[in-house]
């Protein structure tokens, strides 16, 4: 999956990999204005916290390469641009994340807008590599937490896609596969997008780790059949307290897991970390088009007309997550504690 | 929906509608042989315990239009025809139960082949119009447990169309409309079979009850959101004890519905329960085609070669289900004596 790359930056241009058309066709998207970053990430064809985040970056760069004038003109016309990328997507807090990090490094840099694209490129390029560097980290410290052999079970994507590469839950998975350990992998399919179906079975076939695909129902039967050692999932948002907003049916997952007392670990950076959300209640959650389930490849799959609720996200409390595998450490219970420590620049492990 | 008819005889031909092409379409089946009877079970044109039990009983039928010779003859040709039906699906038991039911009042009735077949097709039209009086019992037994107004989830397809008319799970929500209670539905899609998001949402739509389509991992959202006040499923078995086999993601329901402290009742008429299955461990679980996981109308959605696990159906233990709701009354546990009681003739209320 190294050289699979979510997205590079070449000659000016932000270049996505289309992943709503894998595992069919490997297709880069040109992205070569901030509005064209702006729909790759409102249609998903790039999706997952960390790379929307750092889709984000590069399309605020790509908005600033479309803005001129003198420093305060562009400052404020890259406020605005900021503000346009931040309304794609409510409920992954990377997005924020990095274009609050990209605006902060434009204001405190001095120097005229020329400067200023040139510092801007840098910062980007500066998360997508930091992001790689963070899930090593998090792999590092979640290896810990995987027994030899592992019958682990993951949902959506949490993988080299939804990150700059390497992946949170899934770079996990690659961790305890370069540590040697027998790791067979269960991908629920996740509907209705099937980031399971199509992008984690790819990441971890491509790299020949033992994946089963199952419908997302199946998670229950099969913890009941006693072949899941433990749960890893990404986030979208983890609230002050540990409340986790991650993939709709995440959840449910918790719920049982806790009812058949197999571990259930949340893997993410500390840039999808807010400290600004108290809990989950407060954090926002998409509700996506009832299309997404009416209609499957432009064919009707449900009566024309019927009402649909379709939230892309659900929350899990705290109380309900065994641990948080960060790049600062493996974070205990109690959450509201450990997160503080690590925010205020500790490291737990 | 009485004026849609899941299955009916004419002529000698059997008549059953194609639930695969729904909502899209309406189309019927002819069934001229037992062949024919075996096939729309096996492909799932025709699924839901009792509709399975149906269609055999006149595919039954259809096997001894075509099976000649003296009594004895008649009578073994009966027998293996029976066995070819038996075969095409493991799990639900009303299979069994129609099919010994026509070939134990073959048994019974003395004469010769052309006797028999005017006796055993009157035999299965016994069969289909009992199935519907039992749904009709199931409604009014179970619509005593349904709150006004209410919001009821349910999983799969457990209404007309999976019997011969009326439904179980969707009879209660018949029963409690009749009833003048305001009833709200949340139909989880089912996946891979799409059962919720094709067949559920219709037969409701078509009655003017107000439905919402779900994706099947969003009812421990919804549950946590505290918009539902009872879970209602049909089953395919019943063991002696009160575990139950129904469409995979029944389980989980189950356990999430408990951890929420709602009601979890499951609607089964008698031919559902088989007294022969000690417990859930000894019901069969069929697994189905990879294909139904990989494809969708024919378009890969998941790496070619990719390994999966499709179980059709799951066990919920009885300790996980409020109530059993049967044509003979509101089973409450432990089941296993209250199961014993009606299948002795009693009535429970």
């Amino acid at each position: 999956m190294n050289r699979v790359e979510t997205l590079f930056w070449k000659n000016d241009r932000l270049f996505v990999l289309d992943q709503t058309r894998l595992p069919v066709e490997m297709v880069y998207v040109t992205c070569e204005s901030y509005r064209d970053a702006a729909e790759v990430i409102r249609t998903m064809k790039v999706r997952g916290a960390p790379a929307i985040g750092a889709v984000a970056a590069f399309g605020l760069v790509l908005g600033a390469l479309e803005t001129g004038g003198d420093r305060e003109t562009f400052l404020s016309g890259l406020e605005l641009i900021a503000g346009e990328l931040l309304g794609t997507r409510p409920t992954a807090v990377n997005l924020r994340w990095a274009l609050e990090r990209i605006l902060s490094k434009a204001a405190d840099t001095p120097g005229d807008a020329a400067d200023l694209r040139r510092v801007l490129l840098a910062e980007a390029v500066a998360i997508l590599r930091e992001d790689v560097e963070a899930n090593r980290r998090i792999g590092a410290y979640g290896n810990e937490l995987v027994p030899d052999p592992a019958r682990i079970l993951t949902h959506c994507n949490a993988g080299a896609l939804a990150t700059a590469g390497y992946g949170t839950a899934l770079g996990v998975v690659r961790a305890a596969r370069e540590a040697g350990k027998r790791v067979k992998v269960f991908a629920d399919e996740t509907r209705p997008f099937m980031q399971g179906a199509r992008l984690t079975t790819w990441e971890l076939m491509c790299e020949g780790v033992e994946v089963v695909l199952l419908a997302d129902s199946v998670a229950g039967y099969l913890m009941a059949q006693k072949d899941v050692d433990l749960v890893v999932v990404g986030a979208d948002r983890v609230a002050a307290n540990g409340d986790v907003a991650n993939k709709i049916g995440t959840y449910g997952l918790a719920v049982l897991a806790r009812a058949h007392g197999i571990p259930f670990y949340v893997a993410a950076p500390l840039s999808t970390i807010d400290p600004r959300t108290a809990s989950g209640r407060e954090i926002p959650i998409e509700e996506r088009d009832p299309g997404e389930l009416t209609h499957f490849c432009g064919r009707p799959i449900a009566p024309e007309g019927v009402s649909v609720w379709n939230p892309a996200f659900d929350v899990t409390p705290n109380a309900l997550i065994t641990a948080l595998i960060t790049d600062a450490g493996v974070l205990k219970p109690p959450f509201e504690e450990s997160l503080r420590r690590v925010l205020g620049g500790g490291q737990e492990v």
